[in-house]
């Protein structure tokens, strides 16, 4: 029997193909242009090419969303360079380098012009913080998992979590109906910890996992007995989460299966002093909000 | 310290204050009245009441989307019976429960009667069937876990998902952005199931979990070994099941743990012959699926 | 001159080009895929073919609304049957009948997979319960009209009252903007049938029918005098609506027309016990709620 | 045993409590503030009164659907003048008629405005001119049906049908779904009359009606034997007009019961030479195409 | 260096490529069609060919509108006139022009039918309005700006705006966001004009110009003295706004600047009377306000 | 005769009261709640209080939409700080201020929780940024014209310039529909900017400014002659700015009137170098794009 395989899974075909995320761009459009495009009608319909460039060092990201732009404008498009590639412009490229080929109408060039590069900018930002500060951990021998949170822009949670998984980390839960997070809000108003689990596990199913924030070790040690799948110990700082996280996990060695994660004012600068085998996860906002962007333009190609 | 409780769950908590699933009500009622409403003009807005009947036995459920429907139409309602309520209407009782008495202008008890009555005569149905299949269950003596499917009317998936709460049994995964599930067709297209939940692994992050279908134990014992959290035994007849669930549990007992789960064609009428205690999930499309309806009416009260 | 011709009348004709119906096929395509599709990451673009296949008793339906699922996902698809055949799948066929062959990116295929599955199953459903009533009662000598209701599922009018059509029965009105009906609650708010038609023949202008529905023969005859079009007796036993029946075609012989309609708990079991030459219409909301599905599959082809 | 009643019909009732023309009213507000306010940051939000005044001779209408642009805005209203009055606005009541009384903030009340006024003057313009077509006819001494047809303003078809009821005419079929209407376009397409009206009658069930439009009166004896329930003598010049529809109304006198429509180019200066007791309808589109508005404003009250 | 050029700007160029207006007209043809398109199943699809006619004299406008209904009914068309064209169909003519070809299946057609003749009947009686108000103008000598008003059909304002520049008028501001301006009810909630001003210019930036209306020449020497960019004279009378216009620029010659606008109750039929020089720009509502249409018709070729 | 006064102009009187930006916060609800909120099961719906706190050093900006969000959820707000306050959390308060205090149903304030801190967040990040810079420019004597650009975050253009106007900045151009402005690309593909200007003039009507992007003093020249009312010197470097500005002013002095920008690069770091008396508009990116958030957190009031 002949087999299929995928032997490169590409990030792209996590987009579905027919849905709300092509509806948000045709949205984003319109915010540009609500009602005339009075540069399209200076310009007109020839066809021309032009050339989206990078100028500044970073992780390509954000392709897939920039090419349904260039799509809803009527624009053919070759790309040069693949998502996820580290690009360095430098004096040598002349402080840019070739992104990828548009052509189409002129007028439709410019109204993609925009939307495409605010796209691209802020997808790159986000996977360019998320691949340095993965980088980081694995230079400094951390195995474990780095992820980001839920405190994206809104309206554009995937693309960001999107620009997370392109910059190498993970996603963690996408968003209130997925896994299922008790925080010291949730557990203040339900009275313990152990009732909060005991009732999310009513509605949660096999399917979901369970996460409890813990502000103690006492708290990590009801949250595990309660069952929780992943123990989120929030600000502790180094010494606590170093010791708490190894006695944990010997306590409970071959009875319970849990995760640790670590959590709370972690950054680029300041991660590499929190970093301990016993943990399994560190999760930061840092890497998407307001992380900072990576510069783009697209010029109209002029003949000499 | 005080703290807070939350003595009595309910599912109805279960739904976004804001969100889609009321804008979906206000389509619902605009598929019925897409122009004029001719029979508003004929009654008028003087202010009456009615009553909703309950006319044939059943587990009471769609509560909350009931009362959005009598909201969006301006009416106001009184609910004499909790959602999950097993009505039994008999001769004694005229052959009809009352459910809720609703008030306000007679033309717009009319606009809501056909929709209001269509949702929960649905929900109805769907938490009846799932309540006799999980009683089914548990006087056979089984103590884990009974599911529906993904195979849920279009449009309709919260609805539906929500009622089989009601009725007493697991949701299963929620929608294919949700716990990741490598089926038959997945296997083929990738090669191996082995390679299949490697790839799966790259972006499922650590908040997902992850199944497979399987056709045989060979099947099983590799995806037990790529590190699947559930394995889906799919069309097993009783007695490969009862064995091979068996053996599975116990090769890897105290070395790694996942959930059997088994599926194809199981019904209120068959699912006794398979249950066993090595399964922990079975799980059946039969308690949504045209499963039938319970029958309600809405009548504007006279006066004698 | 010559003039053209239409020679085969096709029910998918009825559905518009550019509209409504469309669009909610992609929301239904979001519902099942909200965020990230995490199998079409793991089984990738290469092109492969798929069949869909019927495995159980019923008549095809649905089609143009499958068909358009698999265009937004981009899938190229040849029907090798054709709406409205009776598929007998037997031990002779493996079982199952090929209905079509699908071909495109296998992420795009498994994303269409359940939606198009959900949708032909419940299309077909519908058709093949309104065949075989329309079935028995031609059997059973009767020439009139069999028709559906407005008890449809919520947001899927269309796809129902269409399969109804598919399976050969008549679609009732379509909704509360379209024939005006009077039913028992808009009569008692507005005091007697006489002011009702009156009221309602004061918007209905010359292009709508006006329908009663009666619970005695008194209020049939209030109701032709009136002037409705047509006279529902609501609930009526056989030997009442029998002789009811008679006696009002009798006495307004060549007078007044109009249709009279039988409704009321008919179901496939009961439905011969009421028929009589002097009903017109019997309507019946068994043949579309409630009703069951026909089994379909979609599978990845496999080469050996 | 008490019956209620609907002494007063109003046209108001015939709009949905919830649906998609309270939408469309707010799509329309955003239409004219896509972003900022800058009128309403320079006037704020001091609660104050204005009023809506009438300043030419017509039919108000429209008064609904400025309930919702003022609701929409958080004001509230009071109305001086129903729906549906004939104002004069003279030099004696100062050129001009106050309907309604508006308060709230008085940015709300400038952002109501515009759209207010537009929504008005349009809906009175079109009930004015039914009002006066009808009334020309009545004064005729025609006693039949005026009515309007499909050439409605895109968007505002509700608005534009809902003013001709309150103009006191017909709104004739509201759209392609309701009542069939066969012309000239789909007999060519078809290839007889015949052959249309026996296509037609397969999908049209018995709660629709079907019109023909035809050419001559060959034709319209052609429609009567099909079964047509309504003939459009399309463009016949009055002579043959009134001959021919005497003669078709004596030929199938208690035969087949059928109505006459009398369509093409009529206006509120020709109608009356088109007028005769053997046409059941006269259609129109001058009395919502392109048929002036009546002048209204919206004043902020100045004290003194 | 080549350089590229845009020798001949249309004015379909203003409209963007990706946007709402599109949707709006999907929106519109759901309008007609919210359900069956009973005419569509009695024509069927075969493939003919159908002509656009004009009938009556005006200036063509409408075109891009038109082009997206045939296009979203999957036609295809040759556009044999070009808009902003004056066509004057004559005896001569045989009473109307060909204007387009279209083809593809008759039910397609037929379905864009209405729409299309809907919407380009009145684009061109607004640019037909439009056309004549400025030809008379340029007729009395007058050299500078006639312009429309935001008195526009609500939802058809980029039709209607649009309209006006292919009749070669100026479209005014388009919204509440653009150019601020501030009417008399906006001062009178202010309590000054120079308050008003001076509040707008505190949110408008650089980018936008600011309007005052104003009811005499003090009030314009305040506006003028605030630093308005354009001073409206409402509803002054002609000898008034002769002297006051001259005066204005008299005195400001060389300090200020600012433009002049006159409107109030001009028409076709008046405006003539009110043409002078220091008058920058006479805005109407009556070029698209209540205009009267140009008629078009959309007819099967048929063959002989 | 008494007149009205709004004495204390509010930033959020520019949001209009029915729009589409609230629509807009009814899908980011739906965004991180696209089905079940597990955690709103888990605590109910008791009635608790809340307190929004601030936590890092900035300017508040963003209350009318969080505001907006916790309507959306049920939930009572009293707002404790104003919009635009500098706010300055030390160790003195704790490390923290609380901004408000929010009350209802506590599983309604967890649904609002995150999206509302992503909000004020972002908002109070671009008025903080943009405080600092019209900050440093004014203490560097700089009276002229800080503007942002449109490079704003995809959907949230309108919370973006609102933020830049409590900031204390000039928008710029809200859109590609408002002021035209001529950049390379359309200088190249029109051929000249006297060609570019000119065709945009036939369109912009005398209600819109346009602005000319130049590369140096001779296009500068150039625009100005062709009659753009603002000139952008792009990237110029310091000295050529300085020159070239005064320049241009000195040779235009009483003849026309423009203003100049200068654009390029700007940051708070460098922006001081550039600043010059004959530029009347600095615009930047750095204010918006990229530029960090505030920290506010929400937390569940306990008592002890």
């Amino acid at each position: 029997m002949q087999t299929f395989k995928n032997p490169y899974p590409k990030f792209e075909h996590l987009l579905p193909e027919s849905a709300g995320w092509k509806q948000q761009i045709t949205y984003w459009l319109q915010e540009d242009m609500p009602a005339f495009d009075y540069g399209g009608y200076v310009v007109g319909d020839n066809i021309q090419s032009a050339t989206l460039y990078c100028k500044s060092d970073g992780v390509l990201a954000g392709v897939p969303f920039a090419k349904e732009v260039y799509k809803q404008c009527g624009l053919v498009v070759e790309w040069l360079i693949e998502e996820g590639t580290h690009l360095k412009p430098s004096e040598v490229t002349g402080g840019k380098i070739k992104v990828a080929l548009i052509s189409g109408a002129v007028k439709n060039i410019l109204q993609a012009e925009r939307l495409s590069l605010n796209i691209i900018s802020r997808c790159s930002g986000i996977a360019t913080r998320s691949y340095l500060t993965i980088k980081l951990a694995r230079d400094s021998g951390y195995n474990g998992i780095i992820a980001g949170t839920r405190k994206t822009t809104p309206g554009l949670r995937l693309l960001e979590k999107y620009s997370m998984l392109v910059g190498g980390i993970d996603t963690h839960r996408y968003d209130l109906s997925s896994m299922i997070m008790l925080k010291d809000n949730h557990i203040w108003a339900t009275g313990s910890i152990t009732k909060a689990v005991e009732s999310a596990k009513r509605v949660a199913g096999f399917s979901s996992k369970i996460e409890v924030e813990v502000q103690n070790e006492d708290e990590a040690i009801e949250a595990i007995e309660a069952g929780a799948d992943i123990i989120m110990l929030d600000n502790f700082d180094y010494g606590e989460l170093q010791t708490s996280a190894k006695r944990l996990k010997a306590q409970w060695s071959g009875k319970k299966q849990f995760m640790l994660e670590c959590s709370g004012g972690l950054t680029l600068q300041n991660i590499s002093h929190f970093l301990c085998d016993d943990i399994d996860i560190y999760s930061t906002s840092s890497v998407h909000q307001g992380c900072g962007i990576i510069d783009f333009s697209l010029k109209i190609d002029r003949q000499y």
